[in-house]
């Protein structure tokens, strides 16, 4: 399929410019980006009238566990603990693999409608949500979290996970990749997280894990360990793995230059920081500095969606009071760390730009509704009125996944149906 | 006309309590709720079907200068003086009451199509803003802003404000009430307030101001008077009149006691205190003293839109994040600072809740989409996963002025044209 958008405006998130063009995809790439692209081979052709849309890159979710969807608003406004230790633990261990299969695939309608062609995810029954990534035509990194209190789990954790990432990594045309993902420091000891290491490195994969989320965790690897999260795992060695770091609350100068160094991916998740009364993250600080800062939702248990576009106005305007700077994580940068900027922090190489060779990850933004207007600055409009509701056109790895807000290959009516049974059922008990 | 609304799950922000129900309206009122209400006239009546869909007051977005939407994201990320300076104060000197005409429109066209149906407003060229109000079949309180540096302007805002009041006060079928709109205590020296406070008890009107936006403000008004806004209006006695704040950023704990004691309404704008870096009001701590806490978005210039959804829900995180306690302003708190509370704070009497006799200001969610599954909770579903895009149809005055997203009034392509052109022109001077 060859598929030729005519007349969308472009954003060029190098250049932060907006130029109105056409945009070639041939196969799963971007094949060229021009004025007036004429091509001669009409048959296979699918023309996209681009007119009164904005294309930008598909937006990635950095950090997420997607089928949480199930547990959507079943507790909130709780104690971290009351809601772990009432709701989502025991809700999450009756949990089956059909579960896991039906809530990504919620969560991934939603990513979609609301324009988010890339997530990475940490979570149980991951050859569920690997199927659901599959069959949904959205791109992935999937990890199966481990938790290793007790060694056992942690093993047992380890083996399934080398398991998904030799049966799945690279699959359905590179769309889904994995990694290893052991929970967070103070839930996988040293020796756990050497092995977690080893592993990585002979599979070539990256390490996903929480850090520095909380300060409860500050407390708990200061007594542990007499030093901070990030000078933990850096004297254990992790972050010679590619490391992808969610939350990164917690983080001091020095460790920032850590990050920096290793060019470890931090994904803040404001709203998730934010509705569990985690903290906020030094975003601005860490970008200043150079650290690779990209953008998560976390999981809709603790979002409580997995919006986006509303994520990085989030971030913008918390970053701009917490520094009391109106121009902290200005919108151009807040755009990027859901792009351009997310993709490097995943380690993602030919996503996260609209550019000739890149994959064809690519949204259209219907600019017809009253947010966007007037037109005074397009970049301005995307970070501070655009919703996830704007969002008409979804290509991901060059194939149309969504079009007029419609999907082409999923039933959204039934996956709200078994969604919100199964969900309803796992919290009841 | 009379209109029955068949089989909606029903909010109750008295008791907050969510019932499959009835609404029956005639005239602007609800005449009943109750469950399978049998109508015997059917000549003008209306049936709409409300399965699916959550019915609940319409939102009040308590604090806006609805016509600076013509200056959305004009300019963005600069400090405050800058952005004055150099953009809002050049373009508005610009203004023309046609241009506010269809700033508003825009504005207005915003809010109903993300809920809103009663809104607060502050600005120029109110006899403009009122004829968009009287068409839209929106509900306002309308009030032009004084300022009074120089005090031959500030005499002259007073007579504007004064005709005004005495033209429109109750217009539209009472749809239009008015209020005395000093801009600031930093703006209108002690002497034209007075002036104010006196004009606000012979016109019985409420009065609307800015009170401690920021920490320059608060400079300001010690240096000048040796106290604080909230103290030094206080003691010039405008708390007296029924008083409408907005923002309220910095007040300590005496001055909490202050407003509740005189019931002043402090609107919260979350939103627009974050991308301003003005700081973070105490609002929860408000809330608990008794003080009649409404929200708002501010004008679009610095939110950049009119989504009450969007605003309730930062609000909710805000104070969460900001006190370090995941429980600080619930779901339902948040709901009712955008409803019942908030109409409250606005002085309103007959809207902000769906109850037998109240004003038919209704508003009916879809929850098709996926934010709104599984249905574990209602509430929290509004608070943290709702969109604006959800509202499908929305009722003032017992008037259908949207209905599944189409405006019965106005006609959206011709106010965003114009609206568009001018502030494009505004701008570019
Ligand atoms: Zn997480
Ligand atoms: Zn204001």
């Amino acid at each position: 399929m060859t598929i030729l958008i005519k007349n969308a405006t472009v954003l060029d998130l190098k250049k932060f410019a907006a130029v109105e063009n056409d945009i070639l995809i041939e196969g799963n790439k971007i094949s060229k980006i021009g004025v007036d692209i004429e091509v001669n081979e009409k048959e296979n052709l699918k023309i996209i009238d681009g007119s009164n849309k904005v294309a930008l890159p598909g937006l990635i979710n950095g950090h997420t566990h997607v089928a949480m969807t199930l547990f959507r608003g079943a507790a909130d406004d709780l104690p971290l603990m009351d809601w772990l230790n009432n709701v989502i633990w025991p809700s999450e261990s009756r949990l089956t693999g059909e579960d896991v299969y039906w809530g990504s695939l919620l969560g991934i309608v939603e990513m979609i409608k609301s324009g988010t062609t890339t997530f990475c995810d940490m979570y149980f029954f991951m050859d569920e949500v690997a199927h659901a990534v599959e069959q949904s035509g959205i791109r992935a990194i999937l990890s199966r979290g481990m938790v290793a209190i007790d060694p056992a789990n942690g093993e047992k954790g380890l083996k399934e996970s080398v398991d998904f990432i030799e049966k799945w990594q690279g699959k359905a045309n590179g769309r889904i990749t994995t990694a290893l993902a052991p929970h967070a420091p103070y839930t996988c000891p040293p020796e756990f997280l050497k092995d977690v290491i080893w592993e990585a490195k002979r599979l070539n994969v990256p390490i996903n894990i929480h850090i520095s989320e909380t300060l409860d965790e500050i407390s708990i690897i200061k007594e542990r360990y007499g030093t901070t999260p990030v000078r933990h795992l850096e004297s254990l060695g992790l972050f010679e793995v590619k490391t992808i770091g969610a939350h990164l609350v917690y983080v001091d100068d020095e460790e920032i230059q850590i990050l920096k160094r290793y060019q470890v991916g931090a994904i803040h998740n404001p709203q998730s920081n934010m509705k569990l009364a985690s903290g906020i993250a030094p975003v601005a600080k860490m970008l200043e500095a150079g650290v690779l800062v990209g953008l998560g939702t976390d999981g809709a248990a603790s979002n409580n969606d997995l919006d986006m576009i509303e994520e990085l106005r989030t971030a913008s305007y918390l970053q701009k009071v917490s520094s009391m700077n109106p121009e902290a994580l200005n919108a151009k940068t807040s755009i990027a760390m859901a792009t351009s900027l997310g993709a490097r922090a995943l380690g993602l190489t030919e996503v996260g730009l609209l550019q000739e060779g890149y994959k064809a990850d690519i949204i259209l933004l219907n600019t017809n509704e009253t947010n966007f207007y007037p037109r005074h600055n397009i970049f301005n409009l995307i970070a501070y009125s655009a919703k996830g509701a704007d969002v008409d056109t979804v290509i991901v790895d060059g194939e149309v996944i969504m079009e007029k807000r419609q999907l082409t290959r999923l039933d959204e009516e039934k996956i709200k149906f078994e969604a919100n049974k199964r969900g309803l059922k796992l919290v009841a008990g």
